[in-house]
């Protein structure tokens, strides 16, 4: 697999998108409102950062509140999300997602459960 | 620039390395001993997943114990690592490093404090 992005909890993804395009070289690609967030992807080479901003209650807020702003999750990119998925059931790990969901950017995305994972939240993403 | 690594604290890092080559198809590329820990670099496409294991008293080792294993930073590929930290200190962001210092593998490295950058600890690395 490859390294597609990493997911990034923030209270301001734009404050956060000028910093990083100026510090990184890094771009911003996308934007979009989704399931509740500001969602700002930055190029990094072949691979993005993925800003996430929260505007109501779910996941990322509830991440941001317990353990402040920060990497999220690490995202994996795949043209075979269900049998990355198999491949990680046959392995023991314990999935979040049973199934691939729509993600932002219209991509397919799932994720591992990162007790699995040696604490590490992992996303397959297939664009 | 370009996604280079990402860092993970571990308490296992050959277990780790085992799983993680099995579910990301993500080889061994390197190991050594480095700065008290075992260092295992997997092969992620173009970058890597850096595991840390340590052995003694350092800044991993009092991570796993405030935090927990998990993701600990991300390293992003420059040729110019001296240059990038002008870019930061010019933006106003807090260095760890004040210029580029010795990293596993021979590489040359140097960390931005997360305070300045969203709470994401952000190494530069030149090979």
């Amino acid at each position: 697999m490859e390294f597609d992005h990493l997911g990034v909890a923030t209270d301001d993804a734009t404050g956060l998108a000028a910093l990083f395009t100026e510090l990184f070289d890094a771009p911003v690609a996308h934007e979009e409102e989704f399931d509740g967030m500001s969602v700002v992807f930055l190029e990094l080479g072949d691979g993005y950062f993925e800003l996430l901003e929260p505007h109501e209650d779910g996941a990322i807020a509830r991440y941001l509140e317990k353990n402040g702003p920060g990497i999220h999750h690490v995202a994996l990119r795949t043209d075979d999300v269900v049998g990355a998925l198999e491949t990680a059931t046959g392995a023991g790990v314990e999935l979040i997602d049973e199934e691939p969901r729509p993600g932002a950017w219209g991509h397919e995305v799932a994720f591992l459960h990162p007790k699995s994972t040696g604490g590490v939240l992992v996303e397959f993403v297939s664009h």
